[in-house]
């Protein structure tokens, strides 16, 4: 087994290592040297380019592109649709808007290339020992013969699921991340709750207390037990969430459905609210204004 | 050691199970007979009434109550208070608002009895089998002499923790709850978009690969897979999301100390939404007369 590895930052260089542990050849590329330099080191074949890349690879190519999503990952398709051969196969193990993924079936579909849109999750730790995966592409036979092998090396015991057609794959992704953008909010709500009431909580051990037989037990809430520990109040930290789409094209979806996700679109609203000081905030001095408007009510200037 | 268990339900009967199953004597009492019969036939000694089980506990006496909040606690505790001696100890590990808890440790206080509110999470089978414990109480010295050996033995592997001051316990479950309303409505809403996807996702499949190794893996997603395991479209149920007040009570918390937490508000404003049908939607009336008003909208009559 060989793959062709496109994008090796911290995803792309964690599967590599992956791959390469559970005895599947790996070229990589990436345009930042030092990221083909770590690969290497780890025990990749070197590639310089797209083409060379390619030529690396054996029958069918798997070129597996793990790129940030929109352009980056979009030029990279379209170049492999040209450069690839009938049957080879593109993965975009990245975080494309599943639109975007059925766009990319039909370019590579044009030129009988074939496309699986892969969501991963986990982060940097499951790439790197055990991810976990959701794949969409239009052919299964191919999936079946060509890709189920590295997936079932590569993913956590039971953590890959071929969904069937193009976009497929993404779209899971993209709603497991709406799931989280609520999960984490919920759970930050809470910790905020306990942090302003008049009982003294230790953050830590509230955490790690309720991933022992709670209802909320998770992997998130483990995460919050880690970062607890290292700082007990979050002190280091600013409360500014960004975000990165997913959470966005989940909204999108159920607009466009007129499906009902209330708190998913308060989540994703929550992380603009937490962008913003009182500067610019403009609903903010629109609402100070109108308060001042009617009441009297002091406004605080700048 | 010895506990009279007040209140043999679902949750009373399980912990009873849990505790003789560890060698803790149990003397329980129920108003319900066959609650009784249950517990003695798992081996707990019966009484039939609160003085007689009181009669039948050793030096200090601890009468753990595990009763529906509300007026069968209240009641309960306050018998409790009058009948028991000075360093007994009362256990409320039902859902009481922790203002209630903060009354019954005054009423209870009074007569130099010893109170404890406990928070209980994971369950019926983690009543059975493995608890997760939120215990507050202003003696802490009484918690480590009399309480902590028990919890040692019924809880989950570090499944308990002494929070502190009286209230903090049930504070804490509260707070537990309200963290659940939101991840189990952004689990709801992502399982939703899912359904009305043009995608046609196997649920069980789903919520299983979610289970192994993504960052939405959780206890929850685990009852998810369960429920989709048994019936991959849910089609016996009713959409109906019935609450018993502690989202309720974490909302009215956030709102007396101006903390936002707009995912628990929306959650639980989901869930009463959820009990209605378009025949007792106020809310609905008057938005559809308001669309007719100004805009000769149809409205959809009896």
């Amino acid at each position: 087994m060989r793959v062709g590895m496109i994008g090796l930052g911290k995803m792309g260089l964690n599967l590599t290592k992956n791959m390469l542990r559970n005895g599947i050849e790996v070229v990589g590329f990436d345009l930042a040297k030092d990221n083909v330099v770590a690969a290497q080191e780890a025990g990749a074949t070197p590639a310089d380019s797209l083409e060379d890349l390619v030529s690396k690879l054996g029958t069918p190519r798997i070129a597996w592109v793990m790129l940030p999503a929109g352009k980056p990952t979009d030029s990279t398709i379209e170049t492999l649709a040209k450069i690839l051969d009938k049957d080879d196969i593109v993965v975009d193990g990245g975080n494309s808007f599943y639109k975007d993924s059925l766009r990319h079936n039909e370019v590579t579909s044009a030129t009988g290339v074939k496309f699986f849109d892969c969501g991963t999750s986990g982060g940097q730790n499951g790439a790197l020992n055990g991810g976990n995966f959701m794949i969409g592409g239009d052919d299964a036979e191919a999936f079946d013969k060509y890709l189920k092998d590295i997936f079932e090396k590569i993913a956590e015991p039971d953590g890959f699921l071929y969904t069937g057609a193009a976009g497929s794959g993404h779209y899971l992704k993209m709603v497991h991340n709406g799931i989280e953008y609520g999960m984490m909010e919920a759970i930050g709500e809470g910790f905020d709750v306990l942090e302003n009431s008049d009982y003294n909580y230790d953050n830590e051990a509230v955490a790690k207390l309720w991933n022992h037989g709670s209802v909320v037990r998770s992997w998130l809430m483990e995460l919050a037990e880690d970062a607890f520990a290292k700082d007990p109040k979050l002190d280091e930290l600013l409360g500014r969430m960004h975000s990165s789409g997913e959470g966005q094209w989940t909204l999108q979806e159920s607009l466009d459905m007129a499906v009902p996700t209330p708190v998913i679109a308060l989540s994703l609203m929550m992380r603009y609210e937490s962008m913003r000081d009182a500067d610019n905030n403009f609903t903010g001095k629109v609402v100070a204004a109108l308060r001042n408007g009617f009441g009297g009510h002091a406004v605080d200037t700048k």
